[in-house]
């Protein structure tokens, strides 16, 4: 096992320059109605609005100073971009970000704002990679996956490595998960940092690859996902799989009803912004589809970017 | 003089064991945009989504035994109402209140949820007046108005109080204008606690009996308001006024484009749920009507109760 505590306290210590000790918040009526004590890591509130900024960060920050001459790049429309574009801009060198050119504008926009430099490609899996490769062997950019990266996961975990220096007592972490970039680098600091301690993640029932490679001890893919909670789209990746393997407890599938539900709540009752991947592991205590009831339970809000001009309570009007 | 300082101070430690502390929040956009730095006081995140928690909860706990055994009333189907409702719970002593037959059920609902007593009447201010009086003739109770009230105003002023304890070297500090219990309350906190400081308030052009109040020198009527600022509908009253007037530098108008435009930014940026009327004094920076480039201002954000349904910027797609 390469990928220890050690490699997220040092992430820790180099990112703490530039990424923001997000608060722990907590909201009394959500207790009551879920039954549990429920921390909060409000990631939604750390630079590009996720916590997707700690693992580029820590990647970028992790390059020699001739690997980082060159610049770095990813293929990526969602968090990650913006965030790598960040990173990079805060080392002052090159992000090369590649992206189809079907993606929305404002995500393109929002990568140029942090001074990335767009190629985009057609979009298919084959194109990104091509393109990226190209972008590559033009300039010898360094690549930083989105989330099948040590330096990335070790970034990630940062998040619950704080959360637990705030609230030690925890009696269990949970996380949405995606390609398992976030839930890997939790699932090694919380358990290590406190053996024994619960690991579980919410997944959306229309994107449940992630359950089905827990189910079946191999990485299934990701086949015509469909769910709002549009940053956990992908499949686990091959260093991300074995940790969630030996790590996690269980991943929790949940509804579609169940994450708007649970993400209006926390609008509403605590009057902060959580994208719908953020409300997944809302949503598992929502729906109560297990019993955690009286635990003290650590929850990674991950993000806090929607577009606020199409609302999921607000389709139905339109 | 009867409102003091020391009159805040003495609110500040009755309401400490029920209210929240809320914090301080900056956003590095936000101050690149207008050429500030300013200091977000978030009472969207106080008891009942808003400020005027603390002003009901320092005039409840201001009766004696033998007055709160009766309860208090008022008219009100805004956040008055819930927060006289909560504080009233705290102290358990009846709360009634006085409401519009025609309000929206969700505020009856609000109301009913903190343990209020509800009574309906016609959807005018004679009948809210009578009924009220009925109210109050049958058992007693201590009427607490939503801003004309010493204890009301004193409450309000400890968000300004807890402010400049934070950041003691405001140039400015800013609040929206309704009925003036919140820009009343804070002018008296900032001006004693830190005297030379500015105060300055935001206030809908739709809804400038404020502005024009100040203009002429005598208390103008709110007539036929119209702004999405729905928390700012009231004139001002007999004791707010002369403390504005003595303390206060100006009152701002802002164009109700503006107020969706700064509401927004919030939104986005600051993954904050803020509602209109808070919107108004970050509106006054936004649409830069007086410069105030360069300074560093304390900005009170009144709250963050919106429905969630109806969002200005989605509206256009209905």
């Amino acid at each position: 096992m390469s990928l220890s505590l050690e490699r997220i306290q040092e992430a820790a210590k180099r990112i703490e320059p530039y990424a923001h000790r997000t608060p722990v918040l907590t909201c009394g009526s959500l207790d009551r109605v879920v039954g549990a004590r429920v921390f909060f890591k409000c990631e939604n509130f750390q630079k590009v609005g996720a916590f997707k900024f700690r693992g580029a960060c820590n990647a970028v920050f992790s390059l020699s100073d001739q690997e980082a001459a060159k610049g770095v790049a990813t293929h990526s429309s969602g968090n990650h971009a913006q965030a790598l574009a960040l990173a990079a801009r805060m080392r002052g060198i090159p992000a090369y970000i590649v992206m189809p050119r079907t993606a929305p504008s404002v995500k393109k926009a929002g990568v140029l704002g942090y001074g990335g430099r767009v190629s985009l490609c057609e979009p298919t899996l084959e194109a990104r990679e091509a393109t990226l490769a190209e972008v590559v062997e033009r300039g010898g950019a360094t690549v930083v996956h989105p989330y099948n990266d040590e330096r990335v996961i070790a970034g990630q975990g940062t998040a619950a490595m704080e959360l637990l220096e705030e609230v030690p007592d925890l009696d269990l972490i949970m996380t949405p998960v995606g390609g398992g970039g976030l839930l890997s680098g939790t699932a090694i600091a919380a358990t290590e940092t406190k053996p024994g301690i619960r690991v579980i993640a919410g997944e959306p029932e229309g994107a449940d690859d992630a359950y089905r490679s827990l189910a079946t001890g191999v990485i299934q893919p990701s086949v015509k996902p469909m769910t709002i909670a549009d940053g956990l789209l992908t499949s686990l990746g091959s260093l991300t799989f074995p940790i969630i393997r030996e790590r996690v407890e269980r991943i929790v599938t949940v509804s579609e009803a169940g994450i708007i539900e649970a993400m209006k709540f926390i609008w509403e009752r605590m009057k902060i912004v959580i994208e719908p991947s953020a409300a997944v592991p809302v949503a598992v205590l929502w729906e109560r589809k297990i019993d955690l009831s009286g635990l003290k339970i650590g929850i990674i809000l991950s993000g806090g970017n929607v577009d606020l001009g199409n609302l999921p309570w607000t389709r139905d009007n339109t």
